[in-house]
């Protein structure tokens, strides 16, 4: 198969949504990335990576908490625009119900299923962005997603994230088992 | 809706799977990841987080290149058998094709659609695992995956692994523009 170099930029892989929660100024603020990873196994930690202007940043840094929120599908439009527009500019407090775990810092989403409260742990600087990591000190999810005690991915009904074809995705059927499959 | 605090640990977001290839001891070594996200815009990084016992970290850490390459639903089984075997046992050298882009120890894989190989920025420690923040310096995709100069994500039909429940999921159809439909 001819292979073709685009050379270097974003890689258009399918990408988690996830809407990040943050305390800027005493008011809660969300703010809509594709940039999250496991990044530790034991102790959990959650990373992030935001662009370095974002109001956002400032929030994590001040109270040194966040949350990562992850919507399903049909939150796709508000999620969407609290992507588009700045908490500089525009309150976005009151987008989402808060509720809150450990902290009142880490507002967590009550209308999506599965939200993550993180305790900042360190910052990494890459490039123009900020890689915000973060211990993972509770995940509180919807008793009708969890099936097993464990996350139920039809359950949840993901929003994921084709950065460069600026599309929004479903996750698609389970198709097999992993750490099995290539014994077989 | 009733929420349930689970706690610390992963959390069982849809992660995108890739195959991060590295040369160790003079050898191509291939390992299965998804811990895998974009940390930097421009200059555009990607970084990948390993357990910081794998034979892969060696091989990155002596060569400062490696390749994160992403595999279609097809391949699956080499996918999930590189994932559950040991480069320090087994020889994986033979599980792909191999094809080379700028340097000659990041091997790319011939029978995947989509392969980025990156040179290492900087190595991050976190818990016991290592973030690998590479630079991007070329994405190596099949002729029939690019669409209007863009990787299709229809055409990569990439495979995605659900980790806490053990499951590799397809990518589910478009459901909207991203940067757009929260204008509607």
């Amino acid at each position: 198969m001819a292979k073709v170099n685009l050379g270097s930029g974003i890689v258009n892989f399918p990408m988690p949504v996830a809407v990040i929660g943050s305390t800027v100024a005493g008011k809660a603020n969300f703010m809509t990335a594709a940039w999250v990873s496991m990044v530790s196994y034991s102790p959990a930690k959650l990373a992030v990576t935001l662009g370095n202007h974002h109001h956002t940043n400032k929030g994590i840094k001040e109270n040194e908490t966040f949350s990562v929120c992850f919507p399903s599908t049909e939150h796709m439009k508000i999620v969407d625009l609290a992507g588009l527009v700045s908490g500089e500019k525009v309150d976005k407090s009151t987008y989402f119900t808060v509720f809150y775990g450990q902290s009142d810092t880490a507002p967590l989403i009550e209308e999506f299923s599965l939200s993550v409260e993180c305790k900042l742990d360190k910052i990494v600087e890459s490039g123009k962005n900020e890689i915000f990591i973060g211990d993972i000190v509770g995940i509180h999810a919807d008793e009708k997603v969890i099936v097993n005690g464990k996350i139920d991915l039809d359950q949840l009904n993901p929003l994921l994230l084709g950065q460069m074809t600026t599309e929004y995705r479903s996750l698609g059927n389970k198709i097999g088992q992993a750490w099995k499959i290539g014994r077989e």
